[in-house]
């Protein structure tokens, strides 16, 4: 079993806050990140797949393929977004990094499983002091 | 002669666009940079003086007092804000880096002159893949 | 289950040795490493915590609260400091990279619990080229 | 248990091919990675250990044993090195960095155990943009 | 006078050495980095042109026109090649570090010119721990 | 002409210290950075040389020579050392980046000299936050 990762990396807007709320009550609990007339960040996206090396090719997967479905499903809908507005994937959720990670296991899942190995983890990088990840829902 | 650098960092919304032009002229020209509903960075500034070193302290400047006014004067300002719309210090330019480097050299030019030093340099870098640079006007 | 990650920083001294041995004895262990005039590092420490996302507010944890946790009871204590002998929850410990990590998961452990989700891994950066990390002692 | 890496870094030539293959089957598979004339990297590789923290020391292993184990048994024998040629740990695999990774676990695992510890993992950065990990067998 | 830059990345393979010299006389000098058998390189590539901020549109140079004429004339021809032997622009000479930043000026400097700025520095990283810049003859 | 670029490491212990002050007056001045228990940082060091490309070497100076020469006269004398207390070439200097810079200029520079090109910088980076940079007296 070898993990293999790929990083991409896209500019988004976004806002923390929830339309059911006041801006008040979302500063309160979100501070400038809730700023109603939006900011943005240099994400970067680490995507882990986990698999045997094919002993034909030495590759676990053709990283080649890897990039064009991570660039084609996720990438060219969010890259210089506004995420909260723009983004289909995340419509109906908090543009949270959290979110945002869960967001992009939902959409690259079940088409890494076509290209033959497993999804392992989604990173994303929101600043240089803060991460988060996710190894799916078992 | 030497020179002193501080690195800072904050996260801002901008989009480059001219108002007086449609949505359309501007896209032709900035391309993804444009899109209206905004999208933003994670800026690195790097804020140079140079001096000489004060044979008393050993120091060109003391770094508190040179942190201190770059957090008092740009980032409190800049941080998690819409550059376009709620940056005093951009009204009426353009949100491109190159007009951020200008209007910081221009806010903190008098007031690091005060500390006893001379700006240098204003760095922004906006991506891992550009920069710009400005050393004033001279 | 989602991990998120706050990074911070550190400057501090130290010195690798048993105050039982002797200088000699040390330096033959631990080599420069042992100088008893002291050297120091930039420390990078990384918390990673884990738990739920809160479908309320779309986070794991306000990062303002974590920040705030680490900075109080670590970086406030070893920030600049001299880890062997200024450092209370370093008292009695060797000051290696290993023995930092799990003091700073002793003094985090109960308190992160108390705001509400797990601590998973403490990661301490010493150099670039070496790095430790402790995930508790199950 | 703590985990503890090390860094090390090398530079080499490779070329992915099956040399079974035609260069025109071998570039429809790997692409530019495949050029008969070689091109190169500057492979970052960690090495992570695991094991209990000796009360005696505070150390998991000594880094200068670790690291020298890691130098003579694998730096000196790749960096500089065409990877497919010139390394003998590598004949007979195709030099992608899954198997670079597979066989540095398999030169490394039994020495790293007669130092007291146990191999945990072998990460292998190719570029900025790809790496792998390796944690054995089992 | 402002200065941007852009960053870009090629990997590629190399070896110094002088076709008029022996092996032995190439490693007596470059060491090995002459190695017959080719080694190579992740390259790091930073192009700072200058001019002025045109007021039209707060730019200096469009990004993309310059991002596109470094990947056309230099990208394109060196990324995943052998230096050596591969690339029109580096025939007949040594393939260092030095000798590429001076090609890859003569490569860019009229076409950036065409694009309204003035070429400043070409910087190459080989390695994190050397690199070179060239700023033209003058 | 063409510049050069080496990047070296070293980790030190130091404090921000007048010996002819007292506690509270260095306090007043240096802040924590002068605490009278040390501490210390990973320090980065950056030797920038000019000089013309040799052409038959294709080289402006071999970096081994050079990376001997930093590592010989810097490297060994402060790396893992008190900067305060145990440098020869720090001692009567307040041991201040500004000060090791200038220092480490008045090592290398007649040293540099001798292997044929010209010092142009010596830059220490203390902390990912601040780094200064030293071009000589002229």
């Amino acid at each position: 079993m070898l993990y293999l990762t790929r990083r991409e990396t896209f500019n988004a807007g976004h806002r923390l806050f929830r339309p059911d709320w006041t801006d008040e009550e979302n500063e309160n609990l979100y501070g400038k990140c809730s700023n109603p007339h939006w900011h943005g960040h240099n994400y970067v996206l680490y995507i882990t797949v986990k698999g045997n090396v094919n002993p034909e090719t030495g590759l676990v997967v053709n990283l080649k393929t890897l990039g064009k479905l991570i660039r084609e499903h996720i990438i060219e809908k969010i890259d210089h977004m506004n995420i909260n507005t723009q983004v289909g994937f995340m419509k109906g959720r908090i543009a949270s990094s959290e979110n945002i990670a869960i967001a992009i296991w939902e959409e690259l899942e079940p088409r890494i499983k076509g290209a033959g190995v497993k999804l392992h983890c989604v990173k994303i990088v929101e600043t240089e002091n803060n991460y988060v990840e996710f190894y799916g829902k078992e």
